[in-house]
């Protein structure tokens, strides 16, 4: 049990989305962040590296992508919208890629198929906020 | 619930320390890394923030080591003895003194006693990790 | 002087955007790091804390995304247009918010003066790679 | 040029180490970060990736110390001798192993020559600080 639902409930900060929904993200992020860094690990030592060179290379980028989305989140204090849109995108799409990549080989390599399950547990999360978001920009303008 | 444990158990390669404390470390360091830069977010916006300048600083630098110590400890593939060795020293002292710190303002910031929590978790899983290495040097010693 | 355009035509692989470009938005998101986390650390030091705590929380926002950016553009081997484009983004943006607040402080804290400009040298670099970017969209369009 | 030095000189706490030393670490870990992201992401386009995979798994480990170690040097309001001491010998040792890697394979990958270089450098800059932390305390006893 992580305590970020508890750190983000104890901020005088709040999130413009929703705090379960911000802290949900952020555990998947730190949880695909490890991940990645492990599939990327035991990709290198595999018999069929020519095979993971690609995997390897997109789990660095989701390992760390997972991290700086996960560091922002958990500051509320001074929240930005566009950036953290931005950063969510960014997120979904590198966590897609990896995911899709880690499939190919998860029949084989059962640490492929973890990272990818982490990965779209990552995705589902991000996709979240980011569909609060739309919906707190939609009723700005309705109120407006 | 995280992957941590299947991921190392996943791999290739095997930590010469055991892999379900390995694991246990690994997600208190993300745990802490997190109630850190919260924690600090959260001090940013409190009114007695001269109070707690020294805790924002030491938090900066606990989730920081904490990162490191988690991404180094996710790779048994090139495992190093002596890296783990003096990262794990630096993680138990960062984490010490920035837990004593938050402990002073745990009566009145609920967010730094949830993050002098964390911390104190994160010193226990990695001092076990510190003398697991002791075990395994002395029985190196015993077997020569 | 740094070793990155000299790591980066040493690549097998190519980025779609120039590389003194590229080179060179890497090398300032690594100063504008820097900058931000040295910055942000000298205003805790600082007797008017109260006065500098958005600047504190902006600059470590900053720093994060700073070195994520600086990751993913040192790896072109799976160079996705997609994640640099939201990133640079996300770059250009923190640094624009960091660099307006530091300004504020920029006359009484040298180290606020010197961080502001850093930023500034960061939008600079990641504006010129999205303008880059815009180009080369375009040609495609014309190409197509 | 970076704005290292400038940032230090302009901080309200001073280091216990000289500032011109601490600054040269900080600017060439950085530079070892960058070169060491970018030696693993070209090390995994290269054909030979088979006999480059200690390289890759050695570059990660090295990205990642040495940006963490860059990051704490950068922070002289709680600096803390033990966490620096623990991360200096870890940033060397990380360093040596990684440089000893590349320098195998620097003949025919031009980026691992300049990788390994980076990492020299690097171990050189923290060294001095290592020796220098060595002189003060001699200092302090002699001082007692």
């Amino acid at each position: 049990m992580t305590v970020t639902r508890d750190m983000l409930d104890a901020s005088p900060s709040r999130a413009p989305l929703g705090v379960a929904e911000v802290a949900a993200a952020i555990d998947e992020c730190l949880n695909c962040l490890q991940a990645c860094i492990s599939d990327a690990d035991a990709d290198l030592a595999e018999r069929d590296i020519e095979e993971v060179r690609t995997c390897i290379a997109l789990c660095l980028n989701c390992a760390d992508v997972c991290d700086f989305t996960a560091r922002v989140l958990s500051r509320p204090a001074q929240w930005d919208d566009f950036v953290v849109d931005r950063l969510l995108q960014a997120c979904v799409r590198t966590c897609t890629v990896c995911a899709d990549e880690c499939a190919k080989h998860a029949d084989h390599h059962r640490h492929c198929a973890i990272c990818e399950k982490a990965c779209r547990a990552c995705i589902q999360a991000c996709s979240a906020l980011l569909a609060a978001e739309a919906v707190e920009e939609l009723e700005k303008l309705g109120g407006a």
